[in-house]
């Protein structure tokens, strides 16, 4: 495409830099733009600035947060007794929205993949493994649950993490892998099924 | 949802505002920009308010403009005895990209809408009228094409654009509506079937 102006340009190019945006949407975008008013790119641009270099990290789950320590980590009414281990931030707020969970979390940031060069070393792993052996609110954890996605990187971090943990004596757990609520059997991928059989539980008709 | 940081709540909110972006898309984009080096974000910020406050539009064409001429008014090669009109910026990209097109444009920024309240006198109609009454080349306008959308807000700008510009005497055409090249007949809506016999052209096998 020639762009009739060198700023528009610079702008389609940088918008179709985020993931998932082409140079259709990016210019589509950037014309948005220039009909709103000037407020509007101002206030998007301090946002997006803002964003990247104000933002911290909970020193004790590396979840993101405005204070030091972030809400969860520092409620009094969650369960400090349980830490529920996720990859990353948007994990934290899938569970959150489920309203079924009101332990503490722990933000890995990534999982171990030694195709993309991530190790254990590039993860946080050594201050999970301090907050079980020196929990912050005094209480020994009772349980680590591992809410990593089903996948080879996250199947190898969850074992990982398994032999890591075992000195501690904590019980481990992972979250349920079966059928999806509402999901048909013969539509279902065999590694699933399988899964779901051999993970039966009891039922309970209550 | 419930963001665990002010500062995320408002970038999502920010960039959720723009056309075709919803909360979960903004999310994605916000946590992708936290992940990368500062300076993707600042420079991403300085295009998009760069964009908003030193763009400028061509005096002649009203297209965007580094200069206060653009390239294609002020284009030797051009031809200057000719000018097509369109709806918005886009729609130049959009001929310019076809290669068959060599004469000027005349952006009019929108079409006569009722509904919008979008009138003649809020378009760029007057300084049309005043470029075929006093070409800035010296030579006299030939024709003008109207490429405006086959819409009913389109069609009302043609016509009353066509009616403006009779009195110049200047040769007014418009671009042809029919199949789209790779088109089936029998899945071509009977409005454009019916104008594409209506308006059928000498059949040339060159």
């Amino acid at each position: 495409m020639n762009f009739p102006s060198k700023l528009i340009e610079d702008a389609v190019a940088e918008i179709s830099r985020l993931p998932g945006i082409g140079k259709k949407t990016a210019l589509r975008l950037s014309l948005h733009l220039l009909k709103q008013d000037a407020s509007v790119a101002t206030s998007l641009a301090k946002a997006i600035i803002d964003l990247r270099t104000k933002t911290n990290y909970c020193k004790i789950c590396h979840n993101l947060s405005d204070t030091e320590i972030c809400p969860i980590c520092g409620g009094h009414r969650r369960d400090h007794t349980v830490i529920c281990v996720v990859e990353d931030i948007p994990d934290v707020l899938a569970i959150e929205n489920t309203s079924q969970y009101n332990g503490l979390y722990h933000v890995l940031g990534g999982v171990i993949s030694p195709i993309q060069g991530v190790g254990p070393e590039n993860i946080h792993i050594d201050s999970l493994i301090a907050r079980v052996e020196r929990p912050h609110s005094g209480d020994p954890v009772r349980e680590i649950i591992l809410a990593l996605p089903a996948t080879m990187e996250g199947d190898t971090t969850s074992f990982y993490l398994s032999r890591k943990l075992k000195p501690t004596g904590t019980k481990i757990s992972t979250i349920a892998r079966g059928i999806p609520v509402g999901g048909e059997l013969e539509f279902t991928d065999e590694v699933t099924l399988g899964r779901s059989i051999l993970s039966r539980t009891n039922y309970s008709s209550e």
